[in-house]
């Protein structure tokens, strides 16, 4: 681990210092609702050049959700940003998916649904800010938040897995269903889709398009404000409630869903398609 | 009890103004389709000032619905509105879910349970005509109905609960998502937000903004036309199949979501809450 | 069986001509993608006047589905379309409703049931080109592809059974659900409404309402491609797993539903409306 990066608030940096790495950047931000003062914390992504969810950052991730998203710590949003120009994360790395045996792609497939869990089930709300590329895997954690913000910028967002060969497995899918519907879900899973913030924004995939001069991060904290200002027991009760078929499916079955998509991953035509398009991302 | 008002059809009126009382008013109106005539029930709530869903009222307007939707009637139609000005409906009465104790409690649940079952069932098409605040309890009987048209007023739609530490459960949960999807009943729930009606109107919680002249009554009644001169059997068929997991879910569990409903309610935080937020009120 | 009219790629043309009849036409086209060439099958129903979807119509055209679906024909998409004027199609033959008995009646139900999971579970990307009245049964062929294109003309898209006294069963039901949601199901089912091709666009039950001077095959031929760019594995693979519940709903209760079809249509009241209603339209 390379020299963390924390700022604000000096008793929260002290908690979350030892856990973050060089991959996964936190600060906080203290925000004014009407009813009180809130602390944000702002998790940024920062694996160059795209924010590929290695297997490190996805650790590191995983440590810093769940340590904001344990009540001691005074937090009360949570915005997921990406410290990276021009992308939010390119998805999955793909080196992860090949050349491996079972056993080291099931954890690391273990980590992508650990990062999920922990932000779909949050007690905290969570927001993504979207100021560059947000494909494949990146649409799968900015889906698990509670509120999505896209910059006004030159960039796409969409699961392209079906191009390359890949499959959304059918947790995520549901994930996205609950957001855009079964039919633009089909229609963007099936074409492997990817869309500009507008055409986002107009199937539901994204809230809001960003478009005023203020940072998109300030501005993303600031959205967080009228989740933040309701009560929290109801409000939590609510939430579970209305993801409770999605959160005890992965609980029930996560193995299952792990062992099928390792088995969809490691059969030979899969692997031999995800080879080729490795080595014609690296001539490129 | 206090007087009756019950107009039109003599021979309805009879019927049912033994059960009707000062915080249910029927009225009859007869509508000209193509195919037919149509008697369509007019169901007025009556609750000065904001129509609160008081014992009293929830307990009258179940008799009412009970009554119209029973068959023998000839009651082709049925229009829920308010009497009162800018309120449709503020929601349930506070003051029944504090210092209280589970039987009550339980006892004015079920009651709010067995309208919105006798409306969400109803053989007979069902309009909400809202012309003033609809909230919370007010939303769960309008999205009870078949359809929904507000006038284009200076007032607003929502489900407010969290705002006040008080949850919207699992099955009036259930009911908005088969309105408006899963991710707006989210947002709305989440946030505790409230709706003008062109707002609502675009995320579908209404269906109709009615901005002409004419009484938003006779409107509502004749937008139940579309929905009277399709064959009874077929379309009753389909209304309760498609609706079906909805209903199973509410005659299989309504003991159990009571119950759920009355350990949230009644958890000392949440009372607290509550107590303190009445008090609020009052001094306004 | 009439004279069969196949055109196009030699090979494919021997291998179903003994297959289809004057009621279902098959004709081939090659298309060219930006990674390869693909071979698109048009059908086209034929049943003059308005497609009817009759006994031997179903029949051919289930036949016909199966034979391009199975994967050794080097066929990458599929259109459906009609061959009739102003009509894509008008739904089922009424006559086959009526003075049967059970087992006739369930022995046409059981061949829509297959055209629609033929359909609905290919392999093969579908795309059905609206150029004309589609109502009904027609409905339940739409929806069972991929994509729907309507061209920019004087007609109506929707499900009228309400209004005659038929049903559409709850997988149909489903069906229609998964592309415009159960808001827009439930209005259009309980009202039998028709949408003209705008409306339709509108509420997502046809996703483009094709408007240049192209011929609306070659235009559907061409829509196909983003999905015949994907991979075939995992396009499959999330394309079954999207739809899964509703298929598995098919395959367990198929004889349960066609049951059930069967005791609401063979009921008394409602074969004395279809016999007058078909009366009605022989007057005509």
């Amino acid at each position: 681990m390379q020299a963390v990066r924390v700022f604000g608030l000096a008793k929260l940096q002290s908690s979350f210092s030892r856990r973050v790495s060089s991959l996964v950047e936190v600060k906080y931000e203290t925000i004014a609702g009407k009813r009180a003062q809130y602390n944000v914390a702002v998790v940024q992504l920062n694996n160059p050049p795209v924010n590929s969810l290695s297997r490190s950052l996805l650790s590191d991730l995983n440590v810093t959700l769940k340590n904001i998203s344990s009540s001691d710590h005074h937090i009360h949003g949570l915005v997921i940003a990406s410290n990276v120009k021009n992308s939010f994360s390119a998805g999955l790395q793909l080196e992860e998916l090949v050349n491996t045996d079972r056993n080291k792609l099931s954890q690391y497939w273990s980590l992508i649904q650990d990062c999920w869990h922990t932000l779909f089930t949050s007690q905290i709300p969570t927001v993504a800010a979207i100021d560059g590329h947000c494909l494949a895997g990146g649409v799968i954690i900015a889906v698990a938040t509670d509120y999505r913000i896209a910059s006004n910028g030159d960039f796409g967002i969409g699961v392209t897995a079906a191009r390359i060969g890949v499959i959304a497995p059918p947790l995520f899918q549901d994930n996205i269903k609950h957001i855009i519907g079964s039919r633009q879900t089909e229609l963007m899973l099936l074409q492997g889709k990817v869309f500009t913030p507008d055409e986002a924004l107009k199937i539901g995939l994204i809230d809001e398009v960003h478009c005023s001069n203020e940072d998109i991060i300030s501005y993303a904290c600031r959205s967080l404000i009228p989740f933040m200002e309701t009560d929290v027991r109801a409000r939590t009760n609510m939430k579970l409630s209305l993801r409770s078929k999605i959160i005890q499916k992965m609980e029930l079955e996560r193995e299952e869903h792990n062992e099928a998509f390792a088995d969809f991953m490691l059969s030979p035509p899969v692997q031999e398609k995800l080879v080729s398009f490795i080595k014609t991302l690296k001539k490129q």
